[in-house]
C-alpha cells in the first residue's frame, strides 16, 4: 500500500490555489483552503464557491474553506500564493505547519531581490521539511472544469507517490521528476514568454513569428535553466514547452492577456488593473534578467519584453530589435 | 561578393510553390513558376495570381510562369510539389534541369513504399546535383502576405551563402543548418501531430490537453528523427517545435483542420475533399510508422491517429488510448 496524505491544506484563495484545493478535495483526500480572514471564509463558505476567480465552479462537500490555524493537522500544505507574498505568507502560516508535514509550491515565480526558487523561499521559511512542487500546463479553468491535462511534480526528498496519489486523477494525470529546479524555471519563465507572444497577437504578427518568437524563447529558458543547475531536458517536458505552448496559446492566460493588452498600447499598470489579479511574468521578467545577470546568460527576448514593460520601448520595436539581432545558424 | 542564383525555377503551382516563386521574385531574383501545361499557364498568366490557391496575392513583375521547359536556365531548382507526385514530377522534369543546377526541397513528406525523404527522393530522379531542403513554421499565407517569418534551409554539399541570399528577406528570416535529415523529417513528422491537435480542438479537449498531447508528439518526433541519424536538437528548434505548433495552431494549416473535421465525425476521405488540397499528414502517418517499425521506435500518437483514420477507432477512443498509456516518469 502507498503512504497517502491524511489532509492537504492549500494556501491561499487565487484562481490556482482554489483550483488546486477543489482539485484534491474531488480526489478523495480531506482539504482545507486557507483563507486571508473570518470575512473571506464567511464569503466562501456562504457561496460554497470563488465567483470572482472560478465562476461556476461549485466547492466539493469535502472541501472546507478556513483560516490559517486550520492548517495545523495537515501533512501536506500546498502553497499557491502570488510569487511576491509567498514568503510572507510562508512565514505567517509557518506557526501552523506540522514539522512534519510535506510542503508543496504550486507558485509560479522567482524572488526579485535574492533570485530565489519559489521551493528556496519555503525551505527557508519551513525548515526541514520534505519539499516539492508542482508545474506544467495547467489553466486553472480547465483544470476546475474537469477537462484533461497533466502536470508535473518535482522532489528530491519528498515521497513521491504519496504525492502523486493526492494529485494524480483521471482528468489529471500526474507526471514526476527529480529536477526541481528545472520543474520551477520551467513554470516561472515561460509567463515570461506568455506576455511576449501577447504582444505579438494584438500586433497581427501571424503564426509563423509567434512560433519562431517561442522557439526561440524555449532556447533562452533552457539556457537560463542550465545556468542554475537544471537539466536542459526539463524544458523539452510538460514543464517546459508544454507550459509554454499552453500559456502563449490559451484565451484563459493572464500573462498571454497582459500581452495583449500592451501590444494594443495600453501601459503595465493600466493592464494589470484589467486583468485584476496577478500575471507573474511582469514580476517574473525582472527577476529572471537579474538572475541571468549573475549567471552570464544572455536573454534577449526578456531582454525586450523588460524594455517595453518599463524602458519607454513600444512593442513594435521590441519585435523590430529581435528580428534583427537573429543569428545565421540556429544554434 | 556571395555568389548568387541567376534564375530559379519553382515547381509546382500548389499554394506553398507558388507562395515560394513569389517570395523570390519579390527578393530580387529572376523567377519562373513551371505549371502543369499550357492551360494553366494561361490561367496563371491571365490573372496574374493564384485565385484558388493564394487569393487576393498578385504575382510580382519578376515572375514568370511557364511549362517545364523554362527549367533549363535555371541554376536553382525548387521543388513544392505533393510528396506522392514528387517522384514523378523530378523525373518528368530532369531533361530540363541542368546538370550545374543546385536543387532544393520544400516539400514535407516522407514516401510510402521505401521511407525516403523527399531530399533522397530526388538525389535519385537527379543525380549528382548539389541539394538543400528548406522547412520551417511557414504558413504559405502568412509568406504571401509578407508577414514576419522565419525558415531553415540544410545542406551538406550546396552553396549554402547563395541559398540564403536567395530566400533570406526582411520578412523571412532564413538560419541555416547541416543536419538535412533533421530539418526534413521535423516538417514531415510535424503534420502527423498537428491533425492530432485538431481533433483535440474539435473534442474540445482544452489547452492544457492539446499542450500535453504536442509535447509527448515532440518527444516522439524526435526519437524517429534520431534513429534516422538526425540531431535532436533539430527537433527543438524552428524546424521541429517550430513548425509544429505553428501547423497545430494555426486556422490557416490544412492538416491540423483535416483532424478538426475527422473530429467532428468526418471519414478521411470526406475530409480531405472538403479541404480540397494535400494534408500531407494523412499520408506521413503511415510512411512514418512503417519507417518506425524498421528503426524499432515507438510512436504511440502516430499509431493511434492511424487507427483514428484507416481503423476504425473514434477520436475519443483515440484519445483514451493515450492517457492511459502515459507513464509516470517524463522521460
Amino acid at each position: 500500500l502507498t503512504a497517502r496524505f491524511q489532509r492537504v491544506a492549500v494556501t491561499g484563495t487565487t484562481g490556482w490555489g482554489t483550483t488546486l484545493a477543489i482539485h484534491l478535495a474531488r480526489n478523495g483526500t480531506s482539504t482545507v483552503l486557507i483563507a486571508r480572514d473570518e470575512d473571506e471564509v464567511a464569503t466562501l463558505q456562504a457561496a460554497r464557491a470563488h465567483g470572482r476567480r472560478l465562476p461556476g465552479v461549485a466547492f466539493p462537500p469535502g472541501l472546507e474553506v478556513a483560516t490559517a490555524t486550520a492548517a495545523t493537522d495537515a501533512d501536506l500544505v500546498c502553497f499557491a500564493v502570488p510569487s511576491v507574498t509567498l514568503e510572507a505568507n510562508a512565514r505567517a502560516l509557518a506557526p501552523c505547519v506540522s514539522r512534519e508535514a510535506t510542503v508543496i509550491s504550486a507558485t509560479k515565480g522567482i524572488e526579485r531581490a535574492t533570485g530565489r526558487r519559489m521551493s528556496e523561499v519555503l525551505a527557508a521559511a519551513l525548515p526541514a521539511r520534505p519539499l516539492a512542487v508542482l508545474s506544467g500546463p495547467n489553466l486553472s479553468r480547465e483544470v476546475a472544469a474537469g477537462l484533461p491535462g497533466s502536470t508535473v511534480i518535482a522532489t528530491r526528498d519528498a515521497s513521491v507517490d504519496a504525492l502523486r496519489s493526492a494529485f494524480h486523477s483521471t482528468s489529471l494525470r500526474v507526471y514526476t521528476s527529480d529536477d526541481v529546479a528545472g520543474v520551477e524555471l520551467g513554470g516561472a519563465l515561460k509567463n515570461i514568454y506568455a506576455i511576449v507572444a501577447g504582444m505579438a497577437d494584438a500586433m497581427g504578427s501571424g503564426d509563423n513569428a509567434k512560433a519562431a518568437i517561442l522557439t526561440r524563447s524555449l532556447a533562452e529558458m533552457g539556457r537560463l535553466g542550465v545556468a542554475c543547475g537544471a537539466d536542459a531536458l526539463t524544458f523539452q517536458g510538460l514543464a517546459g514547452v508544454g507550459d509554454l505552448i499552453a500559456t502563449s496559446y490559451s484565451p484563459l492566460s493572464r500573462n498571454r492577456r497582459l500581452g495583449e493588452l500592451v501590444g494594443r498600447g495600453a501601459s503595465v499598470e493600466a493592464a494589470l488593473a484589467e486583468i485584476g489579479e496577478t500575471a507573474e511574468g511582469a514580476t517574473t521578467v525582472q527577476a529572471a534578467l537579474a538572475l541571468a545577470a549573475t549567471k552570464g546568460v544572455e536573454m534577449p527576448i526578456a531582454a525586450a519584453l523588460d524594455r517595453v514593460l518599463y524602458g519607454g520601448i513600444t512593442p513594435l520595436e521590441a519585435i523590430r530589435l529581435l528580428m534583427e539581432r537573429e543569428p545565421r545558424s540556429e544554434r
